[in-house]
């Protein structure tokens, strides 16, 4: 037995409430090391023989396997250790190390299931169909409020482009959300800023009046409530805009100003190319970095995520450039936002490992951008195959609670990287695999604007072109695609909130399957990554509830019994 | 190279700011298993080549080995890889796994150091002597507030003995604590309470009359702070005591009281025998546990954390069974406190794995019981010989950061416990060797009362006995002992303040040693625990920071060149 690898805390992902008196623990061991892993289990004041239960694999990533069970106990105090039997050894695996007997005073505890701890992201964010929009490019619906040099809109896109879109050009296409089946719009940022992105907020208080105004940002809150959507923002606190009147102030009265402090400035006089002063990324002078430690600092920017959800009624944040700002900000964020709206949603733009994060004191969710290279990796470049695919995805299971998975952003592409399709280099069969993968897996899909017409794009700029609307330029085939995945996720609550298994990751030939199951059903979701034909035995399937008799594929209708079924080129079967 | 051991991720103990520019990182190993790890870190954003740093063995356990480094970056943004060569292979070590090279967008991201996320618990707590108290049993310094029934000081207790100790016994032995070398002293519960311990608290505003009064903590306080010595109080929110006013109410009005929901009662009448509502451990009846997730439960027992912060100037908490309350009454209970006093001290009582704890949210210390195990094993018991003695020290180690790791209160025993010098069977050779492993080790050493002049006792609540004043009853030799370790960490910031690194560890002969180091020096410690005379070359030894040509015994002023040293049985060398 490999002890090295076996790996247990009591606490984080590896042991979480998931009712008031139940727990869910995870052991790592190394991959395929152990025949069977038991949990002795009892109340942490003792009083009782310890209950027994038997752990099952719930993933594998190259080096590890990781088992799972949930352990119920009336007096919400557990202490536990584990049993590991490789069939040549049993030993007991403890807080303190492993042992041939239990000594005393070696159990894990996970001390007491406390009601405040169990916590989890809005029901409604989990396995939610998110639609992402650019507002700029999204659709031109007043001209009357367009910035001068107004491009064509169908012209590709330069850095500083301009094209007139806006909020009403959302506001006259809920036609199409609600086609598609949409359950959250995020809009990057909205507010007053000079850039086509506004990223560089000179006013948190005020909607661009290129894009709109408050009424208007009323009407279309009103309107997505009414079409049972959610509305999420965008919130740049790490830095500040230009034009953002603190940071006007102390290039107008230096050290004087009572606002030098919200920056960190090497010298006085402020000099700005290049900056003396901290900036986001590489001296990037029109973004000041902000001193969010000052207690006045952070009080304005809590004012700012307090207001637009008190006073607009938007239902969530998405937190740019989130991990640069303190961990004790956004715990502080996160009380003021969900006092005003306890189903407030709270998204950090991490683009790496997250645990840190998603912990119940500060966000709800995360981008999912490993899913996202993983992705890319399998389906797009084709730089990876299906058991690597498999272990990727398994790193970032096991890294979050169930309810944090469901809710994380699985993104294919996004206003910051080239278009999916185009890295599959326009393919649409590889495209349509992927998409198949990201509205079926756990999490809560992010669709980037334009992504279900088949829209293309290198990165930034490239990406950000304007959305094609008309249906002679869109890829209709796609867009049905989209529509009926998300109707089958509508269909079977265990798509969009059921737990996940990897059942199957064949790098021979290619094939990827994984069981979405819970709410009373399981659903089997099987991706051909070849070009040919290839075929499955049904037989072999590891059901995580009961093997069915016959299945019932979701996208023909047909039925099935249990044994060899074939897969087309890229094909995708949902068998439930 | 066996990667199922390699572990990092980038945040917690594994990844911490030392600095506003510099951070520690930690990457664990197979022990023994690599012979050279290197970082290769540059500013997240790139831009420039990574810099290259060696990590050295900080810390091993009986499986791994535990490297770590001090990077620094003006920019503060931190991406790195790990490259790890065992002679045979070179391997890179990346958030996603293992290459032969770097893909891109496999970095480990600490992505800033935030001037907030560098916290450290506050000095003065780092390193400090703690003194113990349990009031009752101390020193009866006003017979006048004596309660009924009150036995002969020297009479061993049983558990519901009264004796008469209270404040004013306290005030009187200032000098015992000036000659001792306290910097803290820590007081089990003073508030109104039927028992002799006081956890059961019927009134969190006030002294209980036994003790004394409020004038007389005012007086107490300001004798401490006179001597340059904190106090830290103990409060019990887990559960109250049975008389607590709001239990009475619920007791009296039933589910008709505004207080019902402070409890969490399983029906009305409330029964008491047994109880039909939750309460601590199994069915104490006497401590109802309180609800703390509710706002008003929960904003009572913060005033009291700030109360007597604010009011009477105690400079910290030790909270009891704390981790049967959640992590947010906890967070919202540090920014409470710390809002009346930043340099306030919060400490957990914590028997297991604390890191959760101890993140820069909730507790800035936690009582060190698996020290006070280890201890317990290797000196008291002889159970477990030098190696594994390194192995336990080290787990706790690498398990928080290091000015964590300077605040624990390192026990030998406690109110809790059975006496440390009983568990040795008296023998005070053991004993010493144990105390001057306590005094000289990392973390603040925790004195509980009478140790110091060789108090025996078995377990609650024998180990409660009056405190000996008699000197003719005491054992100066082991109180000088006492004085001449805190003497010397007084004189050597290195013993206080200094990092720690285990440098012998020989189960063969039993010897342990480890180097302090820090504030321009290294201080060796070196601990016979064998009842025979041994040597140890000090040539041998790797001295952290330079070795040195001579070293001083610290305990006999002997200068010695490096070379064969001899460790009486039982016997300490501090060299420096």
């Amino acid at each position: 037995m490999l002890r090295e690898a076996v790996y247990h805390v009591a606490h984080g992902n590896y042991a979480y409430p998931v009712s008031k008196d139940t727990l869910r623990i995870t052991l790592r061991t190394a991959r395929a090391d152990v025949q069977e892993v038991t949990v002795l289990y009892q109340d942490r004041y003792g009083g009782s023989e310890p209950f027994l239960a038997r752990m099952e694999v719930a993933a594998e990533d190259e080096l590890f396997s990781f088992y799972q069970v949930d352990l119920q106990l009336d007096t919400k105090r557990f202490g536990y250790v584990f049993l590991l039997d490789d069939g040549k050894d049993q030993v007991f695996y403890t807080e303190k190390g492993f042992f041939a007997e239990v000594p005393p005073n070696t159990q894990f505890h996970y001390p007491y299931i406390a009601l405040r701890d169990l916590w989890e992201p809005p029901q409604w964010a989990q396995g939610a169909v998110i639609y992402q929009i650019f507002p700029e490019r999204f659709d031109n619906g007043d001209p009357s409020n367009d910035p001068a040099n107004v491009e064509p809109w169908d012209m590709l896109p330069s850095v500083a482009s301009q094209k007139g879109g806006d909020l009403q050009g959302v506001i006259n296409n809920f036609d199409h959300f609600v086609e598609l089946g949409v359950d959250v719009i995020y809009f990057t940022p909205v507010f007053l800023a000079p850039s086509n992105h506004k990223y560089d907020t000179v006013d948190y208080y005020t909607i661009d009046p290129h894009f709109g105004d408050e009424d208007l940002v009323r009407d279309l809150i009103k309107c997505a409530h009414d079409h049972g959507i959610k509305v999420v923002f965008d919130a740049v606190f790490n830095h500040s805009g230009f034009g953002f009147f603190a940071f006007q102030d102390v290039l107008e009265h230096g050290e004087a100003s009572p606002f030098s402090h919200w920056f960190n400035i090497e010298s006085f006089p402020v000099q700005i190319d290049p900056p003396n002063y901290e900036t986001f990324s590489n001296q990037i002078y029109t973004m000041p970095k902000l001193m969010t430690h000052h207690d006045d600092v952070k009080d304005y920017f809590l004012e700012v995520g307090r207001y637009w959800v008190r006073e607009f009624g938007i239902d969530g944040w998405r937190l740019d450039v989130a991990n640069e700002i303190d961990h004790q900000f956004w715990r502080e964020f996160r009380q003021a936002v969900k006092a005003e709206n306890p189903e407030a949603l709270i998204v950090g733009e991490l683009w790496h490992e997250a645990s840190e994060w998603v912990r119940g004191d500060q966000f709800d969710s995360v981008m999912n951008y490993s899913l996202q290279y993983a992705c890319l990796d399998f389906f797009a470049k084709g730089s990876i195959r299906a058991r690597s695919f498999a272990n990727r995805l398994a790193k970032v299971q096991v890294n979050h609670t169930h309810a944090v998975n469901l809710s994380l952003f699985n993104l294919l592409d996004s206003h910051d990287t080239e278009r999916f399709l185009t890295t599959c280099g326009g393919n649409v069969h590889k495209f349509a695999l992927a998409v198949a993968f990201q509205l079926t897996y756990e999490g809560a899909p992010m669709i980037y604007y334009g992504d279900e017409v088949g829209m293309e794009g290198l990165t930034d700029p490239d990406c950000r072109r304007g959305m094609v609307w008309d249906p002679a330029e869109q890829n209709l085939d796609i867009l049905a695609w989209y529509q009926k995945l998300i109707a089958l996720r509508r269909e079977h609550p265990a798509l969009r909130h059921g737990r996940c298994r990897t059942v199957w990751a064949d790098s021979a030939t290619n094939i990827y399957g994984f069981v979405r199951f819970g709410q009373g059903e399981q659903v089997l979701v099987l991706l051909n990554n070849q070009a040919k034909a290839q075929s499955v035995d049904l037989t072999k399937v590891s059901w995580p509830v009961a093997t069915p008799k016959q299945v019932q594929d979701l996208l023909t209708g047909e039925k099935l019994p249990l044994g060899e079924i074939v897969l087309e080129a890229y094909g995708t079967r949902i068998l439930v």
